[in-house]
Parts: structure tokens; sequence; C-alpha cells
């Protein structure tokens, strides 16, 4: 049993913050003080067994990334990061926990898979994980499988209206499989793009010759996004679900949420960083020695990036300050371009979709706070308190109180991270999509249920750390 | 120097709920911490002068009614409650600070109101206050004058679009005030209804012998308020001004509303009570032996009540949940009947306008959450948290953490409270607006700075502890 | 060479009235002329063969009913009226000329249904016949047939989002049809329902034992038109094509089609007679001595029936009134109870969909006029003109000008109809969609490229008398 | 009584065209007749007085121009056309009504004002016209006044939110003066800016030295227009009241229009050709070497000329198209440059606003269809069926009908017009705002009731051709 004090800093919650010190005992934080108040006794900066000073930073919880993809099968590959590798970077980027995606397509049982993913994650993992459920394959097995769920502590699963043939759920598929979220009160997520009418259009462009990257991005029109979403919307009514829309890029599909939202439908969506820093355009004009025009297929993911000019990125901030949109995840889910995405070479169609970025999420979006897009309070609860209120984990992560687990990061705002392969990257990716970004702050100290694993630029965690996390329903059901 | 400690209870916050004991030294929290800590070292129960047993109860941060308007004159009278009465009341009713009113009107100056009304309230209140400036008269000097209101600790100022020659503000004049808001960051609160229109349609009224209290809501329709809730926010958005719209009663002024945050604007927008329970229909039937049809005054207020039938109160109920409305207040301005209201027997235009509420609306609101409305968090957000980040409190205000004021209300789930003037009510009226209403729960132990002033069905307190505070700007400008 | 003098009427445009005489030679209008007009010398009365005496009348452009189903292959049976008695009835009703579809399922040539469509209604006919095509199976063979239709004066083919195994066509195919569309000029007509969704929810109406024909407006949510209007009107958008979405019953597809308006598209909808009078309610309480409550299988069309609590038949008429709907169609597709209606006892996914009509359009609709709802100019706009502009008919139809198809009705403001089976009922069916209605008004004389089919109370005409038009592209194309 | 046949052309009406021969007698339309029909006897060219070859040109109703000023007192000076000068540029034009603005002003008599515009119009003018009622100042002796209007032949009154202090209304006098609408019928017009927050607006960018003309546009911002439509369409709709808001060029604006429309509402809107062609950018760019950056006052009107990059310009176009705007007019109010525009040198709010189009808007509009924005019927209507039906003129005027006044123009889609002070310009100016504007088309002959005015290049009217027209209610109050 070990103690820590974490002093002098500036606790930082969803709706404010405090000059507080946070006390940790073992794996929990047990209570938030006033700094130096003699009423508690003996000076507890001597009793305790670590002193960790905090001045002049932020003590946050710590970070929740709910949308990644380690090791998942895709395109024939299967994403470059492991439980291990990805865990690790999410640790040096400040975030404490992840919520992951176990896969179940088509012909496979559900408690199959989820067992398969306890066995790729459990012992390899340096934070603690959760896990969503893929239903690649809606049908009664899977759906009565469902059921179970929540039992094993996944609160959630996720449908695809994209990829046909592969994750793809038709609209009937998809109404039953939300049914069966309206009586559970597990979370409908939806990846909502019009993946037969993307396909016809891929199809048409590669035929046309325009095979670049770049092409992929016209391929998924934003009309794809609007409309799929809409589409999702109106399937949760019927079957009176809630819905939590992932990734969205398209400004049109914000407004569709924003409008049931309004409407009084429980409704809600997560961006990522790529969608408010990176643009169809950034895509459009790049190409490298190495990679030629093909270079765009770092950035190759879906939703895609989107037009700048049509005001995407801008909107996608305002959606957040708003809270049209409600979170940012990372959709981490990176291949390399060596013998990964170069499959796609001569037809976009075959880039395996997918980018990494969980290490960077938290600097980035304390960028945004930097940039005057954001409050300090709302980076904690876009990044932090909403994915643990939305994903079942409240109370014990996402926040700084008695009895949660002592997940915190000491996140210094005078620090600064340069962001890129060669400087503090740490995934298994020989790229990165965010090569040459400055952020005007740093991750100092993670600690994770008590124990410091990132400090004084070391990482001194190991696998096997995290643990898995069951999840109860979301917070927003009312 | 007294300590505190409430322990056993359940700590609700904006964002969630945590076991934990609070420890108040003074008239400050210090410490959250988990029960029977030990590290904290001795027993804290038996070294802190009073212990408050919370168990099975909600430990909530003290209610703050942002809308308030004791002793306001009005219609040729003043609202029946002081600053005595009307906070003694509100300390009842678990509501720890107010945020009232201060009047100036056209020839006044701005310093004199707010001497004045700090000679009203200085020594005579029983909880903290902080004021809101009305400006009922914009011209050169009034403007001036209001960028020196936030070194007196007034970030927020009012202006009416409604009772002209009275309050009154034209176009011009919003628009120079907002102009002055968006320099400073001073908030602008808006009465948004169309006076001019509505004194046509309630002269018109009138004189067709349509005078009955009911056609006070007939004159004021909500296409009035909708119409000036649009107005305000065009006026704010060409002055770059911050906009709070008070007492929004039309479920068409939500949606200007809602349309104007998922455009990007800072515009915000609070609703009363009476606006969730209360109907036009109720008033049109409201008659009694000692009034006859005059009965329907008791709920003459502006924004008036609504047709249910058209499915506002519904409507704004849906409207907290989804955040289209960020805050309850109670625009509490109450009148009695005998000598006040009944001025306006024979012509509703006579009629003071308002209502009392201030006990209730934590009680009234916690009902709410009984029946499915709200989540326990959302009530604290609407009742504490966000009054308190809109109004610039937060911090000493609104939460529960160290260094906050301890502004405490223990709350019980398990007691009931009855309504009406021969059970709860302590507000200087001579009728209750709220007759009948019963509640599934209960404020048990009131705090104020550390102070129980209500307890154990017992007023402990006394004119004079609650002070003035100063309050920043709101923390929602970004 | 037969001429004749319609005299004394009041001709009646889409855009106003005017008291003149029409002259017409042969098939065509030859002149529109100030009555008793000296200038044209001779006494016109005397010199024409025949004079029809329209003092006190309307005399308007023949109705053009756009959405027809003769001879229909639906579920297992076929719509009862075959084109000679369907043509006949729409005769009696004031329809000089319908719009029918040809029907093309998978596996079947696009050119093979047309002949056959040719072949059903060549010889048969009372009144002129265009056609549209139905694509029921998109693929390259029936993609490419579709660029051969403006040659064989088909301008416009429908797509089913609905029907799932019959005619349904999945949004990759509705997609590529559109593209054709695109090129083409082509009308993309669409019905617009979420076929696979409301399969599933009928299946579990049918195995909870709803199976009244009640339930067949429950499956058919109007989520279902919403969704499927809004993704027609996005796919549309990708394509670039013009849509006409059919049989619009909701009240939010409305709105969804007249924000695609509003947003410059070329995005039409056209309702039905059934939508405005007739409701969910009026359906759930039918029932007689002879059906029970299948009863209700009378009004089994799809679109369904929508509830009158929800307003949609008011929004409707509004709809039609402001132009966000142009136009009234009967999808006239009716099916006798005996033998057709009854295979869905039991189970009402086999009843039949739809409802006779034909006849009694061009009255329903004028008492539309006379309940206030609609102008008379408005009346003849929905009925003939817009369809003619529509659908390429234009200056042939829809229009009392020279060179136009002599297809006029005297329409007598004065008379009366009263609607039914043994009233004035004339179609294919064992009863009517209709029994009770009255109207206040009452088609006197048709007639048919000059020559007069109708008068008097007798049908004059023959089988035959109609041949098929040619038709151009729409006019509402720029 | 002379008889003119008009041959050989294309007819054009609101609905779609054909090739018809136009036979008039005296001042009226007789007949429309197919080109050499036997049947009418005698050869007609023969015994007409007159022939007009029209071979290869469109016949289409004269225009009308629903909204002129002229000599119009405004500012301290009166608009530079007369009602002869106007009037004469008007029939130049291929406009062959006009409706002019009598003008009453607070403390005048309605009938005063009527009478003495009756006066200035009498005997002078070249085209027929007819007179909407200003009402400048709203009391008890205006309101009662305007009961009257009708049976002088004055169905419409118009409003300003606008220019306080000389026809400003506020919204007291705006709704009584609508509940007279409402009530008997006439037709509201409204300028729709928010006149009180543009002075404001205005004073401090003159305070700032900003004066030059460009920022006559920058002080009336869209949002001013914006606001004021919506509070129109909401006053009007507590009242009853039909509204037409005149002027339109905001985008914004277009919207409240259209969700009015698309609610129900009896809300109408017009644009003018300088909104559709003209911009602020252009405005700023301006410069001459006579009169330096106040070049730009030639464009100074109100509403103002709208920003390209905001995309106004195409909006209105859109809105045209989409019958979310329902008409062209002008709003002719020209000022000179010199003794008259140059009053506000120095400050902008001194320049008298207005421009003159009048002669230029058939063939401005005509370019739109050159130009595929419109159809050749959607320029008929919208330049002269529509005013006629919206203003109570139809069948008189706006149609090519028996029965109908003789207004007629022969437009060659072959000619050109190039447009400016030293081409076409007749219009009392001492410069165009169209200058060196180019159009693919010709008015060749202009028939007014039965006189040809225009002809070969030659203006063969004289001052009393025009009369005054009595006109009726509109024709769009259902």
């Amino acid at each position: 049993m070990t103690t820590t004090l974490i002093t002098g800093g500036t606790v930082v919650s969803a709706t404010g913050r405090s000059e507080a010190d946070v006390l940790v005992d073992d794996e929990r934080i047990v209570a938030v003080l006033e700094p130096g108040s003699q009423l508690l006794g003996s000076d507890l900066k001597s009793s305790v067994d670590t002193v960790i000073d905090a001045t002049g930073k932020f003590v946050i919880p710590g970070g929740i990334d709910a949308h990644t993809h380690m090791e998942m099968p895709f395109g024939g590959t299967e994403a470059s990061d492991t439980f291990e590798t990805g865990t690790r970077a999410a640790a040096w980027g400040g975030t404490t926990s992840i919520i992951d995606f176990v896969v179940q397509r088509q012909g496979e049982r559900v408690q199959d898979s989820l067992a398969e993913w306890h066995e790729r994650a459990g012992g390899n993992c340096a934070v603690d994980y959760g896990f969503h459920q893929i239903i690649g394959g809606v049908d009664d097995d899977s759906l009565a499988a469902m059921r179970g769920l929540l039992d094993e502590g996944v609160s959630s699963f996720k449908l695809f209206m994209a990829y046909p043939g592969v994750f793809y759920s038709d609209d009937a598929q998809v109404l039953r499989a939300m049914q069966v979220s309206a009586d559970t009160g597990l979370m409908t997520m939806m990846h909502a793009e019009n993946g037969p009418a993307i396909d016809v259009l891929a199809e048409q462009l590669v035929a046309q010759g325009k095979t670049d990257p770049y092409y992929h991005g016209i391929a998924r029109a934003w009309q794809m996004e609007e409309e799929a979403t809409h589409r999702a919307i109106m399937l949760a009514d019927v079957a009176g679900a809630p819905l939590y829309v992932v990734h969205v890029s398209a400004k049109q599909a914000v407004a569709q949420i924003a409008t049931a939202r309004d409407g009084g439908k429980n409704v809600f969506g997560e961006t990522c960083p790529q969608y408010l820093y990176l643009s169809l355009e950034d895509q459009l004009g790049a190409r490298s020695d190495e990679w030629g025009t093909f270079e765009g297929a770092k950035w190759v993911c879906s939703t895609p990036l989107r037009s700048h000019a049509e005001g995407h990125q801008d909107h996608m901030w305002q959606a957040l300050r708003t809270n049209d949109l409600q979170m940012v995840s990372t959709d981490h889910c990176p291949f390399c371009m060596k013998d990964q995405k170069e499959l796609g070479r001569g037809d976009f169609r075959a880039i395996p979709n997918g980018m990494g970025s969980i290490e960077h999420r938290m600097n980035l979006m304390y960028q945004g706070v930097v940039a005057g897009h954001l409050t300090l309070e709302r980076w904690v609860e876009l990044t932090s308190t909403t994915p643990a209120r939305m994903f079942g984990l409240y109370g014990r992560k996402g926040v700084i109180q008695p009895g949660a687990d002592a997940d915190i990061v000491v996140y210094d705002p005078n620090g600064h991270t340069s962001i890129g392969i060669d400087a503090t990257h740490h995934m298994n990716m020989d790229y990165s999509a965010w090569e040459g970004f400055e952020v005007d702050g740093h991750v100092d100290t993670v600690i994770s249920r008590g124990r410091v694993i990132v400090d004084g630029g070391e990482y001194r965690g190991r696998p096997g750390d995290g643990r898995f996390v069951k999840r109860g329903l979301s917070q927003y059901l009312v």
C-alpha cells in the first residue's frame, strides 16, 4: 500500500478548478484537500510515501479514449499497435483508460469474440481498458448474445452502416440491434456513412483512374455521412434506443445531431482530433519523395478528412464548445505505410482505413484551449469526464474525488511538446499523422491507479499494469 | 472557528456522485474525504466541533437563485418580500445565495441605485447575495456607469424589451448597452417580450371587457416572446455580446435560443418552476369564493403561464434535459392578493406582475428528478453549479470542493414536503402560488458559510448572516 | 373534322380566370375568344358543329392523373381496374389523361415490360395515357435500357425504397439509377419508405398477434417515410438528379422536401386525396358486419393513412397551398375486398396495398376549394397544369390555349356529387374507399381531344379513344 | 376603334408558351388564336388595322413594376424622375404598369396625400399606374382612413421599420396597421430593417470617420434586415394579416420568409435587380476621377447591396427559382449625383437612398433566363403575372387572354441591349447604376391598352396615355 500526495497544483474538473491537494492511498483517491490545512492534523507531506509537486500545473483526471482499435483486423491486415504498444503510447500521452472494440463478424459468436479480445488484451496493457462490442453480423444468435453483454461489463455495441460485406448492417439489422439497445440500455454506437452508395462512387472513381488516396475523401462525400447520421437517428427514434455517433466529421452531420437533441432525443456525437486540425486539402497537397502523391494515404480514415474550404473544422470546434458534440476520441487505428497502407497503391479502396493519434489526443485538445476554442474545464470534460459518464465509468474514472481510481495526470501549461516520429511518438507506426505539430503544454506525470507510470520523460510501467474495467450503463439515459 | 464534518452522505455534483465526507473549517470547505479514511490520522469525527450525519441523504452545494426581486418597486407597490423575509424563505428552501436586481430607471444614476440596494440588503439577509443591475434608462450616463460595475462585483445587467414607460429599452438602447457588454464581458440579461405590441393587445382586450387575469396571458402571446427573443439574439450578434434570456416560457423561444447556440453564439436561457408545472389553462380555471375569477391573479407574471395544450411545459422539461436551457431560477417577485394583486381588479394590466417561489425551487426541481425528467446531477447543475458558473460565483459557490464557501444542503430523498401557505411557506405572501404541491424529498439541513441556519425544522440564523458577494465574469464567455 | 364552341363559361387556368369562349377544331383548341366578339366576323355559334353552353360553369383543362396502376401485379393478384375500366372511370371523373406505371422487375428486360404495357393499354383506354417506367431491378442492363426511354416518350422512372424482394432498390441501385436521371433528364420518382425496417416492425407486430389492417399503418411509421425521403434527397443531391417523391403522407416528409427546395434542389412532391381526407384513426375505427375489423383493409395503401391527432392531413392541405407539395395524384391501385384484400385476413402484410380514387380526384380536390383550403386556380394547377409541366405534357395537355389538345372539362359549381359504390362509382371495385363523401360540384361534360365522352350523365366514349402520348422532359429542370 | 393582330410569335405565359396570334380590339385583347386558323373565317390579317409581325419573338404580357417612387420626397430632395419621365422610361423598357407609392407622414391626412398623388400623376403618365399607400404616421386618423382605401382602388399599404423620425412605425403602430390589414384584406407591405439599431451603427461609423458611401452598407448589416423580417412576420401572425416584404436583399431574410411560408403563413417577398447583380464589394471598389470614392453613392439604397463573398446574390436567384421569393420589382427611386447624391459627401447618412432601374428590369431579368437562372415562363411570372395576382390587377393585367387590357410586349431574343447613360437610358438621371451591362435580348414593341407606344426604337406615346387603375385584393389571400 503506497500513499501519494499531489500538492500545490490546480485541480481541474469539468465544471471548474480549485487549488487543492489530492491524496492517494494505494489505488484510489481518498481525499481532496485544501493545501496546508491544519485541521487534518499532522503534516501530510511527511506522512505519505510520495509527494508529487504540481505547483503551477494542472491536476486532471486521466484521459479516457473511448474509441480505439488495437490489433484491429481490417483490409487483410491488422492495426499496427498491439494492446501493449498502443496503451503504452496512451500512457505517454496522458490517457489512462481506453475503450477498445471487440470484433464480431457474420458467422462468429459474440461470446467467442469477446473471449478472444480478453485474450489479446489481458496482461498486456499499460492502462486500464474496457470493451465495446462490434456487432458485424446481426442475427438471432448475436442479438441474443447482446443481452448478456452488460453482465460482462460491456455496456455498448457498435454497428456499421458502411463497409458492405465486412461489418455492414442493413437497416433491418440496425433496427433489430437498436431494439436490444432500447430494452437493455446498452448504448448503440454507429459508424454513420452510407456504405453501399459510397462503394458505387468509389468504384466509379477508380474506373476513371482516380486512384490516389485523395479520392477516398471524394467518394465518402459529406452527404453520405449526413444521410446515414439522419437515418441512424430515425431508426433509433423508432426503436426507442439511445444513439452515439462515432467520428463525426461533417458539419451537416453535426446539424442532424443537434436537431435530434433539440428535439429531446438521446443522441450524442464524438469527433476526433483529425477532424479538428486536418483537411481534405492537406491530403490533396500531400506528396513526398518516398511516396509521391500516395503520401496522402497517411490520412486515409473513415469518415474522411473534410474540406477546409467548406468550414467543417471550424464547425467541429464550435460544436465541441456548444455541446452539439459531447466528446473527443481518437478512433486510433494505426497502420504503417510500409506493407500496410501501401496495399492501396493504385487503388485507394485497398488502403487500410485509420490513423494513429492515441498518444496526442490530450495534447492536441489542450492546444484548443491555448487557441481559445475551449475552456480548460471543457478540455477535461471532453477528454475524460464525459467519456466516463457516457460509457458507464464515472465514479471510478473521469473525476478527481474520493473513491475514484487514482488515474491522474499532472499537466504543465508551461511545458511544450513537439509531435512527430522523431519527437514524442511511441506508437508502433512508421510515420506520424501529426508530424511537426507543436503543443504549448506537456504531460509531466501520469498516474494509473495510484502508480506513477510516466514521469520525468520516462516510462515506468509495464505490460499488465492495466486491467479490464467492467462498465455500467451510460449516465445520460434519462 | 468552528469545524464541522458532514458524514455518511452522498455528495452530488453536476457530473456525478460519490460517497464522501465533507470537512468544513469556519466558513469554508477544506476537504472532501473518503469516509473513514485511516490515512488522515485521528478520528475526524471526534476532533471536529460538529458532526452532521447525512447517512442516506444527498449532500449538495447550496442552491443559487439567480433571479429574485426583493422589495421590487413595480406597479405602484413593492414586492412583498423584503431582503430579510425573502432570504429567510430562501434558506428554508435550501437556497444559500441569491442574485437580486438593483433597479435603475430613466433619469436615475446607476451608482445611486446600487448604493440604495446595498442599503436595502445590507445587514438584513439570511444568505449571501449578489446583485445584477437593471438598466431601465439607457443613456450616456448609465452607459458610462456600466463600465464601473465589474469593479463593484456586479458582472451582469438586465434590459427590458417590455414595459414601455417603465423599464423599457428601445432597440437603439438595447444595442448600445449590448456594446458595453461586448467590451466589458458583463452579461446582458434580457426580459424578452415585445412590450409595445403587447400593450396594444392588452388595451384592446380591456376595451372589449376582457379584464380578468387570464387575459394577461392572452395579451402576452407566445409570438411576442419568440419575437423579442430572436431580436435580442440578433442585436447581440451585431454587438458581439453574450446574452442570457430570463424566464423563458414559450417553446418557440427555446427554439430560437437553441438555434442560436447551434450557430455558435453565446446565448443562454433560464426557465422557472412556474413554466414547468403551471399553465394558462390552470389560470383560466382558477376561481374561489374569496376572489371569484380574479383568483387567477395569483399567477399573473411576465412572461405569462403558457398553454398546456400547446405543450410548452413538456418542452421546458425537455430543454432543461438537453441543455437548450441552462438554468432554473424563480423570478421571485411576490405580491399579496390583498392590497397588491387586487389593484388590478377590473383591469388585468394593473395587477402587479410576479409570483413567489424562492422557498420551493429546490424542492420543485427535485420533484423533476423523482418524475424522471432530470437526473440527480442535472438537478444540482441547474440549481447551483451552472448559476455559479454563469454569473461568476463558481469556486466560492456552486460546488463542494476545498476552498469553496461551505454553503451546503443536506437533502433527504426519503423525506416529504407539503407546499402551501399553511404548510412550509415562509415567504411574506398571503397566498401560495403552489398550494397543495407535494414533493418527495425534504431540505433537512442548510449550512451557509459553515453555519447551520436551518435544521430540524428550525431556523437558526438571523438577519445579516448573509453578505454581499462580488461576482466575476461568466465562465461561459469563450 | 368536328368543330365545337364552348361558350359562356369561365375559363380557369393555373393563374386566373376569364370569361371566354373556347373554340375547338377536330382534336385541338384553336382559339380562346371574348364572348360575342364582333371582330371575328360571322356568328361562330352557328358555324360550328356543336355548341356547349357553359354558362355559370367552369371550363378547365382536363384532369391529369400522373400516378395510376391499372392491372398492376401486386401481392399475387392484380389491381382490379383494367386500362379499360380504369380510364373510363377517370373520364367519368373529369380526368382526361393518366400516366400509368410500366413494371420491370429483377431479371426482366425494360424493353419487354414497356412492350407488354403497350399491349395491355393499346386500344383499351377511354382517355389518353402515358407511361412512367418502374425499375424494379436496377442492374447494368436496365440502366442501359433507361437511356432509351426518352425516345419512347417515357421521361420518368420510379424506384422503390420499400418492398424488399419485390420492387426494392438498395441505395447503391438507387444511386446508379439517379446518375442516369442526372445524365438524361429523366425524372426520378421515388416511393420513399424504409422497406427493410418496416418489414422488421411488421413481422414483430404479426408475431404479437397484431394482424388487423390497422397495424399496417403502425408498421409503416412516419419516421420510415421521413427517413427515406431525406435519404432520397441526399442521394439525388450526390447524383445531381431531379427527384419527385410520390404519395407523400407524413408532415415530416413534407418538411424534408420543403427544406430541400429552400436549399435550391430540384425536389418535388405529390400527395393524394386519401392523405388529405382520411386518417389512421378512421381505419382503426372501421368495422362492419361483413368484414368486422378487417373492414380497415379498404384503406390499406402505402404510404399509409396517417394519424389525424398528429395533424398530417391539415399539413398536407397547407403544403398544397404554399407549394411545398406541387401536385395531387391518386396512386389509383384498386383491389376488391373479395378475393383480393381478403388475402390478408389474419396477416395485414398479405393485404394488397392500394385504393381506388381515380374517379373522384377532381371532385375531392374541388371540395378543397369549397372548404377554403385552395383557390380555384390552385385546383387547376394541382390537378392538371403542374402534372403537365412536371411530366413533359404541357402545351398539349394541362392548359386551355390554341394548339393544345382539346381535353376540356365543364365543371358545375352549382352541381352536386354523391360518392359511393351505389352513387357515381364506375371503378371496378366491390367497395368504395370514399363511401358517403359529398361534393359541392359536378363534372358535367368531359371532352377528350375534341370529342365529348361524358355528358348529361352518360358515357359516350369507347375503348381505344385514348391514345398513348409521348412525353418530353419536365419543365422544372432549370 | 383600332384593331391589331400580333402574329407569328410565341406567346409566353407564367406556365408555358404557345405559337399563337393575339387579336386586339381597341384597348383589349379579344382572342388568342391558332395562327392561320381557317375556322375563324376571313383572313384576319387583312381585316385588322394593324398587323405586327412577331415571328421569332416572344409575345408577353407587359411588365408590371409594383415598386416605384416617382417624385418621392426623401432626404430634403425628391426622386429625380417625375411621373412623366419615369413612366416613359418604363415604357421604353417594356413595363406597361407601375404601382407607385403615395406618401403620408405623421400629421398628414391619408386622403390628402392620395389626392396629391393623383394630382402629381394624373395626365402625366406614359403607362397605366396604380397606388400603394405609405402610412408614415400610424394613428387613429390614418387607421380609420385606411379602411376607405380599397374603395379608392388602393389595396395595399406600406410601413417602414426603418427611418425613425421620417416614415418609421414602432411595433405598436405596425401591429395596429396590420390589424386593419387583417380586417380589410389590404396587403401589408413592409420595409423590414431595424431602423433604430441601424441609426446607432451609422452614427458610430460616422463618428469614427467612416463616412464613405460604402459604410452605408456596413451600418445596414444583414442581421438588421433578417431581424426586422422575422419581427414583421410574427406581428403579422398575431394580427392575422398577410405580409409582403419589399426589396429583400439578405439571404437570411429569405430564409425567414421561406420558413414562414413552409409554416403556412401568407408571407411573400420581392427582390430587385440590384440585389441579383450588384454587391457591396462593387460599391467598395467604386471610384472615379469625378467623384473619388464617393462614386459608391450611385448604389446607395436601402436595403443595401450585400456582400458577394457571403453569397447573397446567388441565393436571391435561387429563391426566385424555388419561389421562396415571388416577384421582382425595381424600388425605382432615382437621384442624380449632382445636387442630390452629393448631399451626402462627408456623411453617408445624408445620401438620398435609391437607385433607378425601371427601364432595365425586364431586360435584366431576361438576362437571368439567358444565364440559366430562370425559365422563360418564370421570367413572365416574376415580372408581370405574379405582380398582377399579388396586387389585384390580374385579369386586366399580367396575362394575355381575352378580356385583358392589351398591354403587350414583343421581345426579341435575338436582339441586344446595351445599358448605360449613353446607350438606352431614358430615366432622368445623370448617371446609370447599370453602366455597361449587356443584355442578350431587346424590347422591340410595346403596346399599352392597344396602342403602340414604343416601336422601331421610337417612343410614340405621350403624357396622359397612362390612366389610374383601381386594384382589387390580392389573389393570394386564401
